[in-house]
């Protein structure tokens, strides 16, 4: 197909997308150039827009147009919670529940040691120098909340990052397991019915 | 999030795309902001340059960046058969096959009323036009075979496009209806083997 090459790098190109595969590519190609070519001229300026404005925020780590992000700018939350999560999703998730009024630090990712993520690459030495922030002689920060996922890998990334704030003497509080509301026990899988027996209040 | 505006435009943007909702998006927006803006600015490149180069072709109106697509210019090609199908995905499928050496004719949809898919949208009459086309006086395609998907809006437009083809006197055939190559007839649909038995040779 040397004929068809703008169509072929854009199957190519859209293959980069995660969860997407040639055919899946295809029909994305097929369906933009057919009924949607509008969409797809504003798919590709927000891409470069969003490649060119979307950066970090200083101190929690998400996804920002500004050097902080609106919640780390927010006088209204509370300093002395840090609450640390995988990703942007996992925090606009939490955000959603309205139940959290503290700051977060965003791993944006979790450790996979088989794919080269450690812990530099979750930017845990920024997450310890926030820790260990004083404001007027004392830490700002009296309790981090763990909120990574409930994985394999999650579980050890909370693990890691507890084992070094406790060597540091700071409060960490992992979020509670248990039976999900709405949930009959008959249908709950049987690791979650042990924790919640164990961590029964 | 209105802070997070260049995000939020290219989730709604990525929402485009068949198949992907909201949570999709978003996974998609965080892995190419976070892993890949190289793939994600190559993306955009990719389709502004297809939206821009890509058009169809005057004969058979699958996607080219040529008047003429290389398989209507192709000497070698059988001018005399003419394969109809619904889009470029089941042309490619075919012609991987290597079975084929006519032409095609691709309808870009089928006929579909509720979505306001008439004879017009899928180029019907552009199609009876090709098929009226004399050479020294006689027509230049002698059969045309139906290769519309076996589902019940391919075989509608199938069975319309038949309908106005025999009216003109020309030779219409039907892909083959019958049981896939390596399959047992254990598990094979009983609308499958049905068929297979009437059609039987």
């Amino acid at each position: 197909m040397a004929e068809a090459h703008s169509l072929e790098l854009l199957v190519q190109a859209l293959r980069k997308l995660p969860g997407v595969g040639v055919k899946s590519a295809q029909r994305m190609a097929f369906h933009l150039l057919q009924h949607d070519r509008q969409g797809a001229l504003q798919l590709a300026t927000a891409l470069q827009h969003a490649c060119k404005h979307v950066g970090h925020c200083l101190l929690c780590h998400t996804f920002t147009e500004e050097e902080i992000c609106p919640t780390c700018r927010d006088p209204r939350r509370d300093r002395s919670l840090l609450c640390v999560l995988e990703n942007p999703a996992d925090q606009a998730a939490l955000e959603r529940t309205g139940a959290y009024k503290g700051l977060y630090f965003v791993l944006m990712g979790k450790l996979s040691p088989l794919d080269g993520v450690g812990p530099k690459e979750i930017g845990m030495h920024k997450l310890l120098e926030r820790v260990d922030t004083l404001v007027d002689g004392v830490r700002e920060v009296r309790e981090v909340i763990l909120a990574t996922n409930f994985t394999a890998e999650g579980e050890t990334t909370s693990h890691v990052i507890s084992q070094a704030l406790k060597a540091r003497g700071v409060q960490v509080t992992r979020l509670a397991r248990g039976v999900p509301v709405g949930s009959e026990l008959e249908y709950v899988d049987l690791g979650t019915i042990a924790h919640a027996l164990v961590d029964r209040r």
